[in-house]
Order: structure tokens, then sequence, then C-alpha cells
């Protein structure tokens, strides 16, 4: 399926499985905000990204209720940064994933987020 | 100041205050998700990029600790989506923003966000 | 209803109201760390049965999904706390509250909860 | 150090290495909300416990900026809670603990923290 957002940012999908997904963004100069640095909206649409691919990745329609955000450490130009999500619990009505995006190896920032499962 | 993420997603700059800031998107299909509703992530960065000229509009720079997002309702294609930023509390080295997403004038999401001041 | 967790730390109960509730809690030596600061679990506390009470107060039963908390400005033995809570939003399963928390009259800490109404 | 907060909810704190902290509570009747269910304030309270431990480990003072929670699956009276933290990063000013509830086993919560490192 293809997500226009994603094709906008330049995010691709590297790898989708039951509960865990990965997404990856190299970041351009189209994603720097007024400081000339990488813009928070665009490490967070990265993990946002892999958040979305492993909570519907098991065919029932999720939707985002909650998440949040640490920024821990600078992006630079050209950088590639991978997120990587995983399943840490399914209960109900509700799932939650944690998604740790980094650059070259280290840890830039940590997401967190939880979904309503429409057809549970 | 010129920022390039804003202008890749369409997001614009309406207001900007001490301590305040207004942006605005216009939901375009290239925001779309591969559900074929508004990507999250084209929501919080409209949000983020109040947070951050209403953090930086005092004239030390700010950067990004911690934030958090809420999504309460449903975004369409064609929606103006205004994220208005204000500020909380200011001390010590940080500096707390809430802002406020609305639809057509209905609150669709509320994201919180937490700043380091570099110069403080 | 008699709520033993707040008796055991010494909340009480001030106004509650559809959709809006305020908590008081006076700092005893009885909710220091060992820092000899009050306990962050003690000031979450008495936003969070502030959080409670507002989002109980419309009769269906509600419980917590999600919270996020922001310390800002230390306290001290003696000080009374103020939480405040209020509805930001209500849809389909869930309703949102923001509770401020003051010592004095001062924001010392800012909350946000997220609920989901069992029987909506 | 003594813990007078700790004590008085009846919080254990049964590891402590640089770094990482496991604390332990068991849910008695005086930690009980006006549900009959364990207040939302004590079992952050066991998780906002372990944080501290680990964030002041390795001797330098650290004060708590900001932290999220999420409630996963329901507590009852007798089970004994254990939260353990773990670091997942330090640099700069502050550092990040993510922490881990569970209830016999079974994840009942995921408490994430920053901190600011006063000394650092």
């Amino acid at each position: 399926r293809s997500d226009a957002f994603c094709e906008t940012l330049g995010i691709e999908l590297a790898v989708v499985e039951p509960g865990y997904a990965v997404t990856e963004l190299v970041v351009t100069e189209d994603l720097l905000n007024f400081h000339g640095t990488p813009h928070g909206g665009a490490v967070y649409s990265v993990a946002d990204a892999a958040f979305a691919a492993a909570s519907n990745s098991r065919g029932d329609p999720a939707v985002a209720l909650e998440t949040n955000m640490s920024y821990l450490d600078a992006v630079d130009v050209g950088d590639r940064l991978t997120a990587t999500a995983e399943e840490t619990h399914v209960g109900g009505r509700t799932a939650e994933y944690e998604v740790e995006v980094t650059a070259e190896g280290d840890r830039v920032a940590t997401f967190r987020g939880r979904v309503y499962l429409l057809d549970a």
C-alpha cells in the first residue's frame, strides 16, 4: 500500500513483520528547520511511520491514540535515520509500541505510542 | 528565516510573538498515509512547528527535549489545521509549551513540549 | 466514595464538577525522597487524583490509558499543592484532561491524561 | 539513604547498580482508589522510584524533567509489582530511562523518564 506522506519526506519502509517494522530516512536539506538542523517533525515522522507499519501489521486497522518522543542527540544532514518499532503489549482494544531511532548506529531519539484497535 | 521542512509539507507560520506562535497546514493528498487518512506525522509536524516558533521567539536558541501528542479526532483532506502554541512555564534552563491543534474550529490534537535553552 | 490511596498520602478532594476537579496535598516529611525533597510520585499522585475525579465525574467509569508529567519547579516541605483538572476533549470512547499543579500560586508541574470510557 | 515516601507506600528497593534499579511493591488495600482498584498513582510511584534510583545511581544528583506512563493491564490486591529501570541514553546534561512494571511476570505498565544532571 502506498503512503504519500512517506514519499513526500523520503521515508522508506525497510521491514515489516507481525508487530515489528523498520523505516529509514536519509536527512536531506529539505528536512531542515530555521536553525539549519533537521526538523523535529522529520525525526518524529520516521518513528511514527515505523509505529504505524508495526501496529497495522496484523491486518486489523489501528489508529494512534497517544505518542511521546524524546530527542536525545543531534542529527546531521546526510545521516541515515533508522527507526525500529517493537510491540510491547497487546491487550483489550489497545496495543503499545516502542520505537528506537538511530543515526549511524547511535540512538538519537526514543518514541512510544499507543493505538486503538478498531476491530478488536 | 526560512524553514525548508515547513515548505516541504506546506506548513505556514501565521503568527509569532514572544512565547506564542500559530501555524497552519491545509491537508493535501501528499500528506495521506496508507489508510488514506492524514499521516500522524503531518499533524504532529504542524504542532511541532508552532512549538519551535514559540520557543525560539525570544531570540535564545531552544532545542526540543521531550514532546507528547494526543490524537483526538479524525482529520480530512482539505481541512485547514491550525496549531496554537502557548508558553506555560519558563524557569532555569527549560521552558514548556502547550499546543492545541484545531480543524475548522474543533480540537483534533493536543501537543506538549519541553525545550532546553542553550544560552540560559 | 472513599479513596484509601488518597487517605494514605493525605490528598484531599476539594472540588468535583462534571469534567472538572481540584485536589490538594500539603507536603509533609512522609512524602520526601532520599534527596530530602518531595518525591515525584507524590506530586504525580495529587495530579492523578484530580484526573481520576474529573474523568469519573459524569458517572461513567473511566480508566487511565496514558499520562504524562512535566516537573517544572521545586516544591518544599510545608507547601500546599493544588491540582486542577479540566476536560479538554470527549469523543468516541476516550476523553482527555489537562491538570495544572501549583504550589502557593506558582505552576510547579503539568500533567495530561487520557482515559478509556468503559460504557461509552 | 532512607526514602520516606517509599516507606509510606511500602515500596522497596531490591537492586541498584550503575544505570539500573529494581523496586517492588505489594498492592495492599491502602493503595486502592474509589473504584476499589489500585490507584494509578501507586503504580506510577513504584516505577518512579526505580527511575529515581537508577538515575541517581552514579553519584551525580539527577532531577526529573519529564515522565510518561502507559497503563496496560489491571492490577489486583495482593499482586507484587516489580519495576525495572534501565538507562537508554546519557548525553550532555540529560539521561533517559525506561521502566517496565510487571505483576506476577506480566507487563502491566510502561514508564519513560528524562532527568537533568545537576553536576554534568
